[in-house]
């Protein structure tokens, strides 16, 4: 596979739909869901700059989640259009970090934000350089 | 690590607390839930045959689900305490297959049978003979 | 809301693709994510119906899951575009079923096939008449 | 339902062992499964002041995590015994904070340290004060 030069985009916004098996006996979204969402939209921020993050993992890179915080402000319910933006907010030859917004389509209310720090390792756990091309030019 | 000259445990009976995470918005356990129960209960029924799954995995024996069936009969509920019972019903070079049953500990109710089949694999995903020490004896 | 005086399309196809945190340490997608494809795969083909599954519920119909059987025949991997084909088979007053194919798109391999079978049930879980708009004409 | 006239225990250590379907083909427990695991430890907190969680909801109590925060220091792993310490460090009418430690059993080595904040509602999702036995004495 081939990585580009330098990736330049920094933020992306995804839709997501809750599916029926996220929701919880309250009647929400539960809240271990969210984390999982943020991962896809790191995915398809790496893809909007042409890498596939199994490409990545192919060529040895892992990333891990470091560090996570999530405030829930109000709550996701099942089969509604929310949207997903994912800002890279830094990166380092150490970490990388995200900033998140989880919007209601239908009114632009804010539904919950979050900031993550993700580490390099190699397939043996090994912490290593994050790739040259994933930093800003 | 080392396994035993034969497997010679046929059933086995784990305790099981639906966790909140685990239900959904129509106020039960969400049924892509019982597959990873029976995984468990697997599981179980190795390790009081001397057997650690991931030691299985580690000589290079991965077992993959072929086939599932599941009856859901009714609802489990989050907390309450469940018996799952896994027998082992057949060993061939080819396939292991399990029978299940999932049983309402309060009023001995039944709540959920299934039935799974096994095969093993390389970690490569090349199909594998099963263990002999696995087979009946 | 309002439901279509009779559905009428009877299968439908939708595009999924695994998630990171859906596969597991084997290397493929987990044998449990399967079902909420396929519940995913039912709520799309009701929607191409102009029937959303809330307002179904909204309405005080629960659809649970009364039986499931799936043959896993090849292994699906993370970030792969997969087809799910849903059909809906049958619809009495009782019981509605499913067929399930889960194609990969790159080759057409078949990876999964699967039939479940619903019942309906009021809020309270007693069970209740599918709705007579659901019936083949 | 009763509950007790004051919560007086503020710590528990729970077992966790990690299932199969909690793992990622990384080879670890994805990091999405940590927040159910601290939520299995609250429930036990409250279970070994004689507070079911279930009886709350039944009382109209609903606790929705509004903030939660989790630093993932070294990898879990499949099927490793695990130490889940969870302390309550705050009840005020309006929020519950609690504070984790994910410890290996096997050299009490820290996986991962986590803190929530829960916020109280009603079924219908207005805020409403927490109930006054869950205050310190």
């Amino acid at each position: 596979m081939e990585f580009p030069e330098r990736i330049t985009i920094k933020s992306y916004t995804i839709t997501v739909v809750p599916r029926y098996s996220e929701t919880d006996q309250g009647g929400m979204v539960h809240h271990s869901v969210y984390p999982t969402w943020f991962e896809m939209g790191r995915t398809e921020l790496l893809r909007v700059n042409k890498v596939a993050y199994k490409d990545l993992e192919a060529a040895g890179f892992f990333f891990v989640v470091a560090e996570l915080h999530i405030k829930y402000r109000r709550p996701a319910k099942y089969d509604e259009q929310l949207l997903l933006e994912t800002d890279c907010t830094l990166v380092t030859a150490g970490r990388i970090e995200h900033a998140y917004k989880l919007i209601r389509k239908e009114d632009g209310m804010l539904l919950a934000e979050g900031i993550s720090t993700l580490a390099c390792v190699s397939r043996d756990g090994n912490v290593r350089r994050i790739p040259e091309f994933m930093y800003p030019a």
